[in-house]
């Protein structure tokens, strides 16, 4: 196995280990996007010139194959691969030949990484935001069960003013609404093309036709000058994980609503049984264990964000390995929301309301009262209030 | 002075002290704010028969009044007045007699607050992104002066590329116009009203026109349900910040360049004398300081951002005091950012570069040769790759 | 006003506000830990023949003079001044004319601010200290007024195990005796002395005595060699600042149970009078405003520590002004860890548990119901496990 | 299979891939540990005569047994088994019958957990220690190579007063002396015994002996009351991977510097050949990649550290299962550090300085002048400090 690089100086073997890192593993989801992102430049290569139909053919057929056997579980990406785009182009140059080093011409790892993570972020905000769409109909459907419930409606965690389950739900539903928005928001940063941009400067003598790759890419559009498609490097990514803090917060806060509705004090729900768990040794309990989880899923992702951006902060501007230490945060993130959207819409199923158990303080018609005060009678508000508050005053 | 709230009990002076906090001080910003807002709501009521005409034309004038002897130093918010919407209902009254206190009707200091600050994110945000205009003029400038200078372009900050001024200067232009972009985008998550949420439950028994204060306050949508508002908060304030993030590492790795190539060792640029300090010890330095307060920025923004986002982590929803917290962050980041983005525009104004200390590493063609070995003699890229590599082994 | 290191070269005004920033107002605590440390190192001067007996002696009385018309407010700092350094050595030099130009010998500001911090943070940790014994009083106190009351213990938020209020007070007794340890274990980082680096590599050709400062000031030893003092800056900062994000979470934990504890549908204990706060537009409110500050209190001073950590990040060694920025965080860290401290003590001295409102679930006992299983028949914890189990499958 | 607290009710496939999440491959690292402690409780167990003393003979060589049969990687933890404790005990039946049942008695998985952690957290900060000290001979082989070479020592990134080779090794030795002393200090958290604590409250009804389980596992004291093990958890973790930030750090400073001195501009020193990298495009490049990634780990492990601590933050006391969520962070944090400081070491030892390179600035001696001038002719500093000034100012 030889690296793209290999010029036959001894490479220590701890030094790949560490310089090359988890990149093997983390780079299987990338497979896929690294061969459409390779075929649409060997494309772009041939309707230039630079490149024969004949080679282009065998190039795209090559590549499209390789990802075959690959989901075919028939190769991995191994350590000495050291990533994907080493692994499918020693690959390739071993099915086809020569004709496979042809590929590589007017790009550089520096973009092709770009270029596969932007379509990978493409795919995956969709997906989740598909997601988020089957949770919001959990939400409803939940609201269709139980909307009509009176619930207090809480500031301070105390008794403020008459609420509904409809209006808990409808929060929430406005919440994951904003979050998919956001998600789409994202795309602005993502769908730029940084091919063509090689290792951040071009591609010198080369006539590179990176319109044709941006269309074919569906990008929105070229990403120029050159020198700004590495300075944007985390960009993207950052956004997503941020976006993706604020969906996983409204997941841990309507988690912390949860939990407090089926504290024993509270009991205002039940949960599935098959949603809660055991203790090992407390053979009375059942446990809301997905909720606390659920709870604490946006401390990780916040995490993976602080993460990423402190990976981009201070550096010079051009290429620095540093930018391969973004994936992992990224993926992180990405994996636990996905999770976490999917198992939060499974709880919500199979939540009921107690009904008998929620009981308004009376307390909490005092505003209405006063708001009444001024309708009927014309006083002011403050007026209206300190004759409701004095029955309060202890 | 009387809060609000007061209901003639003890309140430990302590206490206030505690959780009034700096709010006195903070909320100085949103005064022109929350009289803008409660003009909008005053005319609301009137238009809606809650309040006459005439009182809605005393509590208007009352509160332009406020706003002309604020703005002209006659009074501040004082720690006994807890916040701006006291502040102002309280000298309201005493100015215009008990109508002033109709004007609290059918709203809470819950939606006040979050309507005030979102006027504020709305301006501050778009006079940001006037001052990133300014940024990228000095960027232009510069380029203008120096563009056709070749500099090095860097991979791992070894010479890689052949470069130039203008690409260096055109990679940031890029990034701070997504900036200034992403600026923009975040308005989507500002310019919802919130007002007419009330404490979060709405107004029971009142018939509040939203959509009226919408238009006035030039909102793009009323917030809803009502139980949306609370819930969203916090929400523009991180988007902003997390915006100044990107915005202040982009200055800071603008920063990193620019000290890299004052060093003496690059002596690729020169400071205008007037952006450079002194040493108190060593004689003969010309510091360039402020391009390491620039570096230093974007730690602080993230903290802030990083703050409001844990203010509201793990919340349940509705109000909690909790969220007043988001102030302080918020306007340490923007009052940060401001600086920053100006200053760097100034510090570009006095930047030359010393052509005659840049040298490229001759290696820096070997790409560009590879290339066009094969656009010339049809080689492989790899084949053309290794030749060029050989001459570089030692 | 002169700038130490001014050679009357122009400084643009706004450059001079960016880089000097807050610290006019910030150094305002440092005034009295400079003026000690110039006083140890005016003495140290003499010791060493550096200094006449009689220049030291005007100069300490000068020191000691300035600081006493500061505490008087007959000066502060100014934005002219840039630092406390540089306020106190010109109005030295004002009062004893220039004999006051002999103290910055064998001294830079590097070493100088460093110093001074150092000095701060071993009085202000030792006041915390004592503020975090008196809250252990508190706690304490209300173990001995309702210690012996059952309360259910816990586990996800469930009725598990039998507790008691003294058991819940002594868990967190332990956590802030804990703390106030961590804060013992942080002098390692803070009583090093820096005094004698200079700008950070000491001073050519002075031979200070490094170990006399050492005593004078009670420093555990003289920090070596000098590269190690700026290469340290921030440790000891965030070292402190760590500690007090645990501080303030275990404030905030404890908060989270007494605003669970102070529901309704808890309503476990009452608050004093004084302690709660009202609502503008609901009279019947006594809302745990407090509790919820304190609750939100662990974000800010986690923020403050990531702030001061990423400044110091990925930065080259030797003074850096980047480092400036350390101070901000670390003294709102402590500033709003003290008052923290200080109002939960106060909280708790008004809280009753309200004992009729305590009611345990009956499963509570299953696990000690199978613990005896084992011992009187004995059974495997397994075995008694399933059979009490049993019971409460429905 | 079935779990611990498996009492015949479905659980959802999904929910156990949610809450189990990466457990079953994170625990394995613990899988000695939690033995360790198993037989510490089974030993004391029979002390206490509450288990007989043939019972515990079983148990013990049963779960040597285990402990060997897993090192010799004949049996995994399955997510069907939750966690290492239940794989283990499960196994233990399986292999010894209904006595392997008897070990759960007066524990519960809350302070087996807590338990397996610490006396892990004990050996992997001891081995850190030893790795550091290999670390630290390596600086001090390259002092003795090249202490001896001058070196600028910079401030402001500037040439500021004269330093070596061995003064630059001298900081950061000191710099990772003091990372060791925090290793060693965070031991106060990580060795205070849980076991006994059981679920939180304590084992009602069980004459547990405490102090004997102390002893056998070595740890320095008993933690006490019972409640304080489940508020503390968190702690320990969030103090090693602080230390470890602050480690990371000085490796990324280091590697900061070593990457200045490694561009071609300042040429300061050679890295060996082999822990060099190449370019995939660029045939001349030899990449410091390892030192970019060295740059880059402060900002994972900073993360993980954040992460942890928002884990804890706001949780009502009493076991939460959002503690599980502190392995993964605390795991990642610790690995990166131990290959970080590794590889650094292994760096090091390739390092040439090129003295030919090394010029200092001439006026890098102006500080040294001005000592002189006090020196020799008893100037006031300020007045020395203006006369060399004057040689400078242009």
């Amino acid at each position: 196995m030889s690296r793209l690089w290999d010029k036959g100086l001894p490479l220590d073997e701890r030094i790949l280990r560490y310089t090359a890192g988890e990149d093997h593993q983390l780079d299987a989801r990338l497979v896929d996007y690294d061969v459409r992102a390779s075929i649409a430049h060997a494309e772009m290569l041939a309707a230039t010139g630079l490149l024969s139909e004949d080679d282009c053919s065998k190039i795209c057929t090559g590549l499209a194959e390789l990802r075959a056997s690959f989901d075919a579980g028939e190769w991995q990406i191994s350590l000495d691969d050291e990533d994907v785009h080493t692994a499918l182009e020693t690959r390739l140059v071993a099915a086809i030949g020569e004709t496979g080093g042809r590929l590589h011409l007017g790009r550089s790892r520096n973009d092709q990484v770009l270029t596969a993570l932007r379509l990978y972020l493409r795919e995956v905000t969709q997906d989740l935001g598909n997601r988020i769409g089957n949770l919001r109909q959990s939400i409803d459907a939940l609201a269709d069960r139980h909307g009509g419930l009176p619930l207090p409606g809480y500031t301070h965690m105390q008794h403020a003013m008459p609420s509904s389950v409809a209006l808990w739900c409808g929060g929430f539903a406005e919440a994951f609404d904003d979050a998919a928005a956001g998600l789409r928001a994202a795309q602005r940063r993502i769908n730029k093309n940084p091919l063509g941009s090689a290792a951040g400067y071009g591609t010198p003598g080369l006539p590179l036709d990176r319109e044709l790759t941006t269309s074919k890419l569906e990008f929105d559009e070229v990403q120029e000058p050159v020198t700004a498609a590495q300075l944007s490097r985390g960009k993207a990514e950052a956004t997503v994980l941020f976006e993706l803090t604020l969906l996983t917060q409204d997941l841990g806060r309507m988690a912390s609503d949860l939990l407090l509705f089926y504290t024993q004090e509270f009991a205002y729900i039940s949960l599935a049984t098959d949603t809660t768990t055991g203790s090992s040794i407390m053979p009375q309990k059942r446990n809301p264990d997905v909720l606390e989880l659920l709870r604490a899923t946006s401390a990780t992702v916040q995490a993976c964000m602080d993460e990423a951006l402190q990976i981009t902060s201070k550096l010079p501007s051009g290429y620095q390995r540093d930018l391969q230490r973004l994936k992992a945060p990224l993926f992180r993130g990405i994996d636990l929301s996905i999770e976490s959207v999917d198992i939060m819409a499974h709880v919500l199923d199979g939540i009921e309301f107690q009904a008998e158990n929620i009981v308004l303080d009376p307390g909490i018609h005092a505003a209405e009262e006063a708001n009444k005060l001024v309708v009927d009678e014309g006083l002011p508000f403050r007026e209206a209030y300190r004759r409701i508050a004095a029955r309060f005053t202890r």
